[in-house]
């Protein structure tokens, strides 16, 4: 019983929503490998740490002994858009599908027991399931329980076109739950209704409806959006180790505490310590820094975090990073932000031109590297130190 | 050119509505013969006259040199109702299919031309889809437009519930008509939204959409309902030759002239010649004949049909029916009306109990034949000459 409540605390760690609890108890209970499901893109993988809240999640359940189901939706990847409006999401083959799923693999064993995981694919059972399959799926939801899914019934409010098949996605879903037999569901907090799905489909095939635990969406290195590849404030986990220490160094003392929480291995008394000490005056970039090493560590090696660490720290000279920087969040458009007006901005030059001069002068730092060319911008979604001589500095954080 | 114009006039004849007529004129005048769909109920088929008024538009398009497509929807009836709400729609096998097939084509070629006729089944197409092709299929349509169809805008408004897959129905006969390059689609006029859709994904593959042709519904023997068998108001294709000669005998004149045009292969000019010939005062009488002799010979032979007449002669003993019976609409319930009082609120009688008297002296007849047992009921939807004695005559029509 104590180990049930152990584990329990264990899963809803970061966690915004369980539905529901008293049920997850009672499968806990059994004492059997529970079969724990989440969905994934069939596109080309190119994970980020955004991604790996899910997959951190899923290896808190192998840990406590229960079997991963590791679900492409390659069913749905095959068929594209079938509306042809989509270019951007062209039909997939079946040699991409394998293709997509040899990278995936590749990068999730980062974080996943590939001992406890099953890597499965929709096609299997959606195929079989034949037009007449399709058509009896259908029967088991109405048209106005499907117009109350959020976006529907914007949409549909809006007079924008829901077009037929849409309704379909989330049966397809909710029936991968009932072939796969799944005890929970994770997924994001976006995706309840299609979470729900599957409970509801589950009962009516005579299973136990899953548990479903929606996790929340990770904030990028700006500290407000979430985490994408397309506002570029993102950590990817194919990014070279001294990459990945120096943007995890880069992001806000409140926004490690979050990253620990969803992120971070470590339990959560550890992490109560650590406060406890910042609260008492330790210097946070101390706790920064054990982070980055444990991320850098799960992605490369414990030799590699060590490498960046020693890189990270010989590039701003240890000591010279000023513990109170100011942090100036500048807004910047997609063409990014030009640095020598970011330099004004931030109050590190009293002048655009004087910046520009500072720049010529090479003593105008990014990060701690040299910047060369005055031409130079920030991208937007980037969380750099700007440093102008040896004395001035400020963090800033370009948000679109 | 005047053959074209002539063909028109043949298809338009009855028919309610036809979209869109220049295209038709254009597939006409391309001489080729045309493919002219029609879909069945895959039920065990029981056909009465209703039936036929689209069996003989589709024999006219035979006469006229078209080739039709008699299409079995065998698809959804194997799936029967998935709700599973409607016990009275279970699912058929394979071999129901076959067998009701059978019998169709027992029924139909009584009025279709076998050579001119291809009975297919739409499982072949529509399984061939997979789960995938449904998915693509029903991208081409919008929810919101698919709430414009009558009945669904209306349970929805009503707030009465829609399963998800009765929008895909109408997609499933519209595809039908890609599948099987319908020129033209024949169909109720309950039908327009489904027989449109055709036109829609026909567009949508690239093909020349079909061209629809609506027929009315068939008024059954009270002249006010739809001919059902529910309603006990039909004449049955497979009935013997006497029974339907009698019930063609029993309708008011305006009905018949309705028979004549949807169910009478006699043309245009000599139905005109008939209701010239009445207006100057022949007997109606004597042109229903013709029409229950047509109808006879059709669905027995013409000796039949002379049989069925002397038969019919003999019982009502020649002259013997007047020529100006009343004409009385008694409105019945689901068990029937009472012999007794109907005699009486027809004023053959003074009262019940004269009535009852009357039928146990053998003084009342229906139809001709003599009624021995006082406890006879009329049944809903029928359409019968009473009599008392030798003089008292009227015409009951019993509606629901």
């Amino acid at each position: 019983m104590s180990d049930v409540s152990e584990a329990l605390e264990l899963i809803k760690r970061g966690a915004d929503e369980l539905l529901i609890e008293s049920a997850l108890v009672a499968k806990l209970k059994e004492g059997r490998p529970l079969r724990i499901k989440a969905g994934f893109d069939p596109t080309a993988p190119d994970l980020h740490l955004g991604h790996t809240v899910l997959l951190n999640k899923l290896r808190q359940f192998q840990d406590l002994g229960h079997q991963v189901l590791f679900l492409i939706g390659d069913f749905t990847g095959m068929i594209g858009d079938p509306s042809g409006k989509n270019a951007t999401r062209p039909p997939l083959t079946h040699e991409q599908i394998v293709d997509n799923a040899k990278s995936y693999e590749a990068q999730v064993y980062k974080v996943l027991d590939p001992a406890r995981t099953e890597i499965c694919f929709n096609s299997t059972w959606m195929n079989a399931l034949g037009a007449a399959g399709m058509l009896r799926l259908a029967s088991h939801y109405t048209v106005a329980r499907m117009l109350e899914r959020d976006d529907f019934s914007k949409r549909y409010a809006a007079q924008q076109s829901i077009a037929v098949h849409e309704f379909l996605y989330p049966l397809c879903q909710g029936y991968d739950s009932v072939a796969m037999k799944a005890d929970v569901e994770l997924g994001g907090t976006d995706q309840k209704f299609n979470l729900l799905m599957g409970r509801e489909l589950q009962k009516d095939y005579g299973q136990s409806p899953q548990c479903v635990l929606m996790m929340p969406l990770l904030e990028g290195l700006d500290g407000v959006n979430k985490m994408s590849k397309s506002l570029g404030n993102y950590i990817g986990v194919d990014e070279p180790a001294t990459e990945i220490f120096g943007k995890v160094m880069s992001v806000s003392d409140d926004l490690m505490w979050r990253y620990y929480e969803l992120l971070s291995f470590r339990s959560q008394q550890e992490i109560g310590t650590f406060k406890e000490e910042v609260g008492a005056g330790r210097n946070p970039r101390d706790i920064k820094v054990l982070l980055a090493k444990e991320l850098v560590a799960r992605f490369h090696s414990t030799a590699a975090a060590d490498a960046a660490l020693a890189e990270f720290e010989a590039r701003f000279q240890r000591g010279v990073l000023p513990e109170d920087m100011p942090e100036i969040r500048l807004l910047a458009d997609a063409a990014g932000y030009p640095l020598s007006r970011a330099l004004k901005d931030c109050g590190l030059t009293a002048s655009t031109s004087e910046a520009l001069r500072m720049i010529q002068q090479g003593a105008v730092r990014i990060d701690g590297e040299r910047v060369e060319d005055k031409g130079t911008s920030l991208a937007s979604g980037a969380s750099v130190v700007l440093q102008v001589g040896k004395r001035k500095f400020a963090r800033v954080l370009l948000s679109e």
